[in-house]
């Protein structure tokens, strides 16, 4: 035993498995080495930079129009009060895990004094029946495709379509919280424009498997989105340049968006390895997009001390962190991205069979 | 007449007096030039890149703790809300012509519901004698140093000093809009420090003087900040990197700190040459920092058409905008920054004798 942490072992790993490359400065110069110095900033929200990637989005969801945010906090919280404000009903409905209840510090409620109705429980998908159970008029559902915080799982399409088609007739707006909408398009079969036909409004994030510095799209019609600028304005996000993040999105988005196929098959195939360990599942067992979560049936303390041993003896980097998820059970979650492909297969074989070896050893 | 309008004419000058130069990317790509690749993102808040540079901030304004923002519109907002949490009153006092009055969508009412009382009138500036006399209870004081719409003007530094006294007296937060606070220094003849000392909490820009791509400090004690990146997660500004801004804003720290003397300097030079010319005069008409407004006793339209010519035959870019100030005058903003050295002396006198002339022809 080295004495190392998990991530002090992660961090010197010749092959670390998940995302697309560290997070670093080389991100947002290498976006910037083709890109002309005299080229314009944006200001406030105008100018051909914001202009043009907005638009290319608004094409890509297949929306009217387009807006680009720091952050996706701002933009679902602004797509939730414009629906609210419409109806003149602040009420909506969400996952229990959805972002702006776990993640926000409660801006949607302190903010926008927005009541949330927590939809489904923390384990499984919102179902068209429990939209129908409502027994409280709400003014939008939000719906979080994959739902990230259960490992990233997917309803089938066509519940998504019910969905759609209930709400629709309810007079119910239907949000996209799609942070990795690019990611779930290999599962389901399906271009970002059909799946957000479904939709009111469509949050999508620059930065998940994306792989940009920040920043995030809110598509919808004119009518919406136009109220959304006044709200980005009012919130601080109309910043006077936007432009390192605009640039640097649409440079990943570029780069990576014909990769969501193969990032997809990394995750199952990766998923499956984990699952034939013992003591070993994945959360879905089968991944529908990029990412999953892996679970131990060993405590946090116990199974950090297994992998740091595994990547130090492997070269490895299975995971960085750990966390507990009670009962003596220990989690992590992993996207893939671009440095999958680059880990050689007996090196990945080999870690696999250390893990399974420790795994039995308890 | 070539036809051109004034903006067109501008751009094709060979010496544009205000600014430090064009708003494009190459004020990002300087900035990283010297950053090495594998310097690690903030994430959320946390990492080397933003402690240190919120530390440093906190040194030079005197404060105990500083936070990055990026904007001013969402730290402003924040700053006040805080303080009318803490004394459980929703209200506040700052001038007519504030930023939270008239540049943002009304964001401190609609998010956080708080009541601004308008102290002094839209031409001069807030006096201890207008604190005294309110008649209503407030948790804030909001003074912005200087005063941007109206020229930049500056109340004498021991009027700001009895009005600190007073408000510590009476209990009422006292909160600096410093977007142009390191611009002041030179006429106030205090430190950045010494000037913040009179403030419960303080915001200043990375983008005016200082020239940075966009982002804001906030400081005071840390109980205060603290709060404050609460409420910054809630506004969607607690963004996963927000090295761009940071970074950019230290490297144009470093570059133009030192030389707020030199803009103050060509900012009371120039003004002395428009105050010469008939029909001309300048707000303040001794400028007391690197801004000043300038105004025309012509109507929009035919100001537009002279000052197009003079830029179109002196090749001295005065201004690109004018803007109608009602009652038949026409007025412009302008900062002095890294180019306004650059100007050949000549030229400049020959832009002034030429717009004197035809100042004297109407």
């Amino acid at each position: 035993m080295s004495g190392k942490t998990l991530i002090e072992a992660y961090e010197q790993t010749a092959y670390p498995l998940g995302g697309n490359g560290p997070r670093d400065v080389q991100v947002l110069k290498e976006a910037f080495d083709q890109v002309q110095g005299s080229l314009g900033s944006d200001m406030y929200g105008n100018g051909k930079v914001i202009e043009d990637f907005q638009n290319k989005m608004a094409s890509v969801l297949g929306k009217e129009s387009a807006v680009f945010f720091p952050s996706g906090t701002m933009a679902q919280q602004i797509a939730l009060r414009i629906w609210c404000d419409e109806k003149g009903l602040k009420r909506v409905a969400y996952h229990p895990l959805c972002h702006l209840e776990i993640h926000e510090q409660d801006g949607l409620k302190e903010l926008h004094h927005i009541e949330p109705i927590l939809l489904a429980t923390q384990d499984r998908l919102i179902t068209l029946a429990d939209v129908q159970q409502l027994d409280e008029e709400i003014s939008c559902l939000l719906l979080e495709l994959p739902q990230r915080e259960i490992g990233g799982q997917l309803p089938a399409f066509e519940e998504v379509e019910a969905i759609s088609a209930y709400c629709r007739e309810k007079g119910i707006k239907l949000h996209l919280d799609g942070a990795r909408l690019f990611e779930i398009i290999p599962y389901y079969g399906k271009s970002a424009a059909e799946i957000c036909a479904l939709f009111d409004s469509v949050y999508v994030s620059l930065y998940k498997g994306i792989g940009g510095i920040a920043g995030a799209i809110l598509a919808g019609d004119k009518g919406f989105t136009e109220q959304s600028k006044v709200w980005k304005r009012r919130h601080g996000g109309d910043l006077i340049s936007l432009y390192p993040y605009i640039i640097s999105s649409d440079y990943y988005f570029e780069q990576r968006i014909g990769k969501m196929s193969q990032y997809y098959e990394g995750a199952k195939e990766l998923a499956a390895l984990y699952n034939a360990c013992e003591g070993v599942l994945t959360k879905p067992e089968v991944p529908v997009s990029n990412m999953f979560h892996v679970y131990f049936e060993l405590p946090e303390e116990k199974m950090a001390s297994i992998l740091t041993s595994v990547l130090e003896a492997s070269g490895v980097g299975l995971t960085a962190w750990l966390r507990d998820a009670g009962d003596g059970i220990s989690s992590f979650e992993i996207s893939i991205g671009d440095r999958y492909p680059n880990v050689p297969k007996d090196k990945l074989q080999e870690a696999f069979r250390l893990l399974n070896e420790k795994m039995r050893e308890q």
